[in-house]
């Protein structure tokens, strides 16, 4: 018998906690597992997220990421493990930067540094957060896709999921061309332990999963059309504040900007009471057959 | 007799050339001169421009730039020049990935990675660009500090510069709190030679002169306030198509959020015709003595 949509969804995050639980092969070399090995290539939002594990795991617990800067460099092959090397680049005071170079086969694949900062207090200010309806009113992953479920029981919107997405438009892959801006309500699909750096790896992970789709709706076009090719080409973030990725978080996303065969997607994360806590920055690639 | 302000800036102009002109040490290993020395620290977008010539110097000129990244570890000492290092972590065939450390006295002061890109076709759309008054109406940098030139001759509002910037809101330094947006045109004061990762590097150096001042905006701070420590922590940029940085260039930027002592402003630069051509992130520390 098929496990249950929820029994699925606890084993995709059990096993998304698996590959951020990093095996230490020396204080600075870590090795990062995967559990996919049927994806044609690593997804690159576990390669930052397990970047980030890396860097933080030499980071005094006193200091929390505030900014990340990635490229994507070769593609992953998700049938072997990732071996992350971390240059402690500085140690201050108040601050720690690490650059993590991340390798298989003995080609760097993935790149990244990133910034941490012990607590400081100082004036605020933010933009408000966008409205947007409440994450309950809108459909699951599952339902959204509804429609496609029977024509490929394989087919990866059929697939587990240790994110709950809700997308606040939920029509999509009709070829329909749009304003590029999108919003969704994302957490965890179960509870998390406490430790923040896992809450701000996953939503590191999180981060890359929709992005730059926003990039692609004034064209019209869907990641698996024919003849396109897509591709992170860089990630940068900044942490704004202390938040939990089992809560949920309002992602709202606009593209600026394409050409060139890239474009260019921003996005910021809101907590469910208003504080702006993560901003995010993607280039991708976005090659058409016949632009 | 005095110089007068054109034969200042022109100077200031031929030595940012002569600065950005890296003296070649090894294939892979620049030294970068200053002209500068009685500044308190190293100017960041001197550090970045620098960098981002050296990144260049080792990738063919059909790949221009289209991104960056890049983190301030320590304040650059004025008084002596800077070594860069090139690190050739990718070559393929239509992209190639540049990691560059900048080394005074045996430590790192600054990395960068940056990403050069062949000419693609691709589909394109863009936001558009704001309305701002055309920069000739606009006041000069000079101008705009007429009320502070008697009050110290060697303020840095009195010296020559390289770029001729045209506020749109010509009011600061009354400790007035404003909505954290501003705008500014920018060229250099003079004409440039049309090597195009030379205007990239340009923009880079200006993109840091007036970003960060956005987030102050809403706190009414100033740079020099007592008791205020303001810094770049890190830069982002991307390229999203060919400019001249001695043409006006729009410089529209915004801050969405500061606390806990750090700030993000993002910017987007546009030609006076419309083109998105760059876009601009970045976060700075912002120590106030008494929040």
């Amino acid at each position: 018998m098929a496990e249950s949509t929820e029994q699925g969804d606890a084993k995709a995050l059990a096993d998304l906690l698996y590959v951020l639980d990093l095996e230490e092969i020396e204080t600075t070399i870590f090795r990062g597992h995967q559990t996919d090995a049927k994806r044609i290539r690593t997804f690159g939002g576990l390669v930052a997220g397990q970047a980030l594990v890396a860097a933080g795991r030499t980071v005094p617990p006193t200091q929390f990421v505030h900014s990340l800067h990635a490229y994507f460099l070769r593609p992953g092959d998700p049938t072997r493990p990732i071996v992350y090397e971390v240059d402690l680049i500085r140690d201050g005071r108040s601050f720690a930067t690490r650059r993590v170079t991340a390798v298989q086969r003995g080609e760097a694949i993935f790149t990244l540094s990133a910034s941490f900062h012990v607590d400081e207090p100082g004036v605020s200010h933010q933009q408000p957060m966008p409205s947007a309806p409440p994450p309950e009113t809108l459909p699951t992953f599952k339902e959204r896709f509804k429609h496609l479920a029977d024509s490929d029981p394989n087919a990866w919107w059929n697939q587990p999921r240790p994110i709950d997405q809700r997308h606040v438009d939920s029509s999509l892959r009709d070829g329909t061309k749009r304003e590029p801006r999108q919003q969704q309500w994302f957490k965890t699909n179960g509870a998390l332990p406490d430790d923040p750096l896992l809450h701000a790896c996953i939503v590191a992970y999180a981060s890359d999963m929709s992005l730059l789709d926003t990039a692609l709706l004034p064209h019209g076009i869907a990641w698996d059309d024919k003849g396109f090719m897509g591709a992170s080409l860089d990630h940068a973030m900044w942490f704004h504040g202390h938040f939990r990725a089992d809560d949920w978080i309002l992602y709202a996303a606009e593209s600026t900007v394409s050409g060139g065969a890239r474009g260019l997607a921003r996005g910021e994360m809101y907590t469910s009471d208003g504080r702006l806590i993560v901003s995010v920055v993607q280039e991708g690639l976005m090659r058409v057959a016949k632009p």
